[in-house]
This record gives C-alpha cells, sequence and structure tokens, in this order.
C-alpha cells in the first residue's frame, strides 16, 4: 500500500509491476525537496534525527522505503537490478511531481541517487552520497554478502542481525552501546529475507558509466564517509580523482553506520552541502 | 519434489534452502557420468536429441533443471548468484555420488559448469561449453535483458516466447522453420517469470577468476559455438587468448540455438570430445 504521511499526497499503486511503494512526504509542498534513501536493511527510521531538523532548515522532506524493505513490498518477482530500483524512484517522483530537488542516500540509496541523477540531470540539482559512491564494486567487495545471504536464507533475518552485532563488521565501537545495538536491531529486522537477499545482489548489476555521465552534468555531487569504512573510501579516492568537482567530507573514526554514530557532525555537513545547493538553486530562479 | 528417470536414486529434498532439483539419471550406474546444463529458458527437453545419442554411446547421462525451471522450483527467496547455481549442482553430484564426470553445459550452464569445475578440480575431467564463455559479460551483453525481464514481468513468459520467435534475435533463420518455433516455444514457456528474471540478473555475477584457476587445472576445456553469436564468439576468442589449451569448434552460419539449428554437426565434435576425455580418463585409471 502506498502511504503518505501526514496524509498530503493522494494513496494508491503506481508501478506496473506492482510494487507498493512506502514513503512519507514531510513539510510544506512548496518547499524546496530533499528525497532521503536508506541503506540496504534500514528503512526510514534511520533518519529519525535528520527529519525534524531538516524540517525546521524549512524544506520539505520526501523519505521512502526500496523494495522488501519494511513496509514497501517486493514486486511480483523477487530478482531485481539497480536499475529497476531507479524505476521505482522515477514512478515516486513522477507521482509526486517533483520538478527539481537534492537526493540524500546512504550506502545502496546513495548508488541509486547517483544513477537516477545521471539519467535526470534536469531534475536532481544535487546528490548526497553518504558512505556511498557512484563506482562499480570489485568482486571482493560484495564477497562477505556469500555468507550474509546465507545467514538469512537458512537462519533468518534475527539471526542475520546478531551476526552483524557480534561481528562489528561494519562498525568497530557503534554496537557497543546498547542504545545503538537496540535501534539496528529494531530496524533491520523489519527487513524481509527476500528483499535483503535481492539488494545485495543488485549491487552486482551497477551501471558502470555513472561518473563519466555526471561528469558532463549539472548536477553538484557530494559524499560524506566514515575513515573506517575501507570500501566506500577507496571508491570515494577513484571517484574523486575520476571527477574532481566532488566535494567529500570524511568522518574521523567513523564506520559504514556514520548516521548513528555521529548524527551531529553528520548533519552540520548534511545541512552545509543541502543549503549550498538550495541557495543557488533559489538564486537561479531569481535571476531567471 | 526431487525425481529421477529411471527410478535409480533416491527421492528426497537435498538442498538447505530447500530448492528441490529435478534430475533425470539415465544409463548404467557404472558408465563414465555426462551432466547436462540446459540455457536460460531451457529445460531437459532441449537435450532429446543428444540423451539417447550419448547413451547408446555407453555414457551415464545425468540432466537436470536449474532453479525456477521447468520442473525444479525456486528457492525460499526469489534472487540467486552464480554461486548459487554451483552450489545447487555440488548438491546434486553429492546426492549422486559422483566422483568423476564431464559437463556439457549450454549458455548458462557452460557458465555454472566452468565454475563449477574451477572450484572441484578432483571432480570434473573435461568441461564443454556450448554457445558459452568462463569470462565475465560486459556490461552491453546484459543489456537486452532489461527489456525481456520487462516483458516477462508484466506481460508473461508466453509473451515474451513470442517477443523473441518475432525479433529472431538469437537465430536468423531457425525459427521460421515452424517445427522449431513450436519447439521453441514449448520448452521456453514451461519457465517461470521468476527464474527468468533471476537467472538473468546472476549473469551479473559471473566470477572473474574462472579463466585463470581453469588455467593451472588439469580440467579440459572444450568449446562449441555458432559463428553468429557475437557475444559468445567474441568471448570465446578472449578466453581462447589466455588459455591457449582451450579448444573451440565454430559452427558456421549458426547462432545461440546451435543444439537446435545443427543437432547432427554439435553432436560430432560433442562426442568427439567427450570421448577423448572418457577414453583419457580410462587410460589413467588403468594405469594408476
Amino acid at each position: 500500500m502506498v502511504r503518505s504521511y501526514p496524509a498530503n499526497a493522494e494513496n494508491g499503486a503506481f508501478l506496473d509491476d506492482a510494487v507498493n511503494t512506502y514513503y512519507e512526504d514531510h513539510g510544506d509542498a512548496k518547499s524546496y525537496p530533499l528525497i532521503l534513501i536508506h541503506p540496504i536493511g534500514g528503512n526510514i527510521l534511520i533518519w529519525h534525527h535528520e527529519i525534524p531538523l531538516l524540517l525546521k532548515s524549512g524544506f520539505r522532506v520526501i523519505a521512502y522505503e526500496i523494495r522488501g524493505h519494511y513496509r514497501t513490498g517486493m514486486s511480483k518477482v523477487g530478482a531485481y537490478a539497480m536499475q529497476d530500483l531507479v524505476t521505482d524512484l522515477e514512478h515516486l517522483l513522477e507521482h509526486l511531481n517533483i520538478k527539481k530537488c537534492t537526493i540524500i542516500g546512504h550506502s545502496i540509496g546513495g548508488i541509486i541517487a547517483s544513477m537516477y541523477a545521471a539519467e535526470h540531470s534536469d531534475t536532481v540539482d544535487a546528490i548526497v552520497m553518504i558512505n556511498s559512491s557512484p563506482k562499480k564494486f570489485e568482486e571482493k567487495d560484495l564477497e562477505k554478502h556469500f555468507e550474509t545471504r546465507k545467514i538469512a536464507i537458512t537462519q533468518g533475518i534475527e539471526a542475520l542481525a546478531e551476526n552483524k552485532l557480534r561481528s562489528f563488521d561494519e562498525s568497530r565501537d557503534l554496537f557497543k552501546d546498547k542504545k545503538h545495538s537496540d535501534f539496528f536491531r529494531d530496524v533491520f529486522t523489519k527487513t524481509s529475507v527476500e528483499g535483503f537477499v535481492a539488494a545485495t545482489i543488485a549491487l552486482y548489476t551497477i551501471r558502470g558509466n555513472v561518473v563519466d555521465i555526471l561528469q558532463t552534468s549539472n548536477c553538484k555531487v557530494f559524499a560524506i564517509v566514515g575513515s573506517d569504512d575501507d570500501v566506500f573510501m577507496r571508491l570515494l579516492k577513484e571517484t574523486k580523482e575520476e571527477m574532481p568537482r566532488l566535494k567529500v567530507r570524511i568522518l574521523e573514526g567513523s564506520d559504514h553506520w556514520v548516521i548513528i554514530e555521529k548524527p551531529d557532525e553528520m548533519y552540520d555537513i548534511l545541512i552545509e552541502f543541502v543549503s549550498e545547493t538550495r541557495n543557488a538553486n533559489v538564486g537561479l530562479s531569481r535571476t531567471t
């Protein structure tokens, strides 16, 4: 079921292969829209710190959940490519009649943002990738998911959450704090096994030409990354070499779950990036 | 349900994520075993010409159907990686207690064969890849499946079969013959939409080191390819450059469905390859 919160958008399914995307549309419909996209195993709950602050700063905030994550169901078939997630976003933004926006995505969310921006340079003023990159992974980067998928399929999503909490594989210190581990467990276990498996396999299908296309577009490209997140540190370093205009901020001593680890520092950078874009955008419309 | 034909193997599910692989085990259990693996959209029916001939030549023939194809169901979840198909084969050959064999695979079947052989050099004497290769695809090779998946999901597998028959995209002349187009339709439409979609996405997950590993193993590597199958002609040319010991036979004027297009020529090459392997293998066991 498609739902909006607050109730200021129409309800109804709008995807031809019957994915019912759950989204929330907060703030004034006339304000500049920010689109928030969560990581694999995440959902709208991960933005609980950011949404009220962004609203207070005068933005419209649209957050949604990708296939198989919490309140968004799967398609008629389980497997999907990244391009299908991009199409889902396309349908959502058409449904909401969004003509200009900034997309903020964490991990797979940032990949969706970058692929979408590459295809819709007229709509997307800027993307902010949080522990994410617009580049294809190397094979070794995705190998840990052979194990995570096996745990999810044979033991269930709760067992996988416990395994992640025990192995600290995505954060060195974060999950030692019960408040954070409880929150992680609560969020992560709302993911369906099917959704988790399909999303980790979709990571193989990232298009190889995203940086090249963004290169020649006017879309601003920002990144925020935890210094301990080796994979995205490497991919963003490579991206920066190919696209010097990329602005990257590194959060020292932080890992993949930077949103939970350093909420205040992360927010300060985020608001700086999106304010820059909004101001440039408002300035542009005034002079034209 | 796991089934065997003739009834000379145990019945019962044997995969921990509940994939029930349908297989047929023909011929004398003491004869040298050949494993046959069909392409995406295929199933055991495509081997109707080869199975009796191979049996007549004294081989044991084991043919099975991959996930989501005709009589083999899906896993609990829809999406899978190539590695999962390799694991399914691993479980089947363990179940049948196969210690030595040759694997013959068409298209995705040959990819499974090559990945399996790379991991089980002790078990696999030889692989024969029919319009297939052990190399990763380029992104452009897989792009046609954005359209095929869309047709399958929104219009069904029958519509996709008709689309393929109309567009001749996998064979220039074959489907002009009603006998062949009827056969193709009959085979192809036994595939579930979920199985087709998952398999085409799994093609992104081929391991990148298969040629390197086969290079250093004793496994013989053979290939048969239709001269009009541009993708596999290119990939096999690259494979041959990296692995000069690869034996490739090109069937002129033939395309992807070489098994149906040139059954006799194809079989002659096939029997030459597998006889060479069987004789080498028998010779080896005599002298040790």
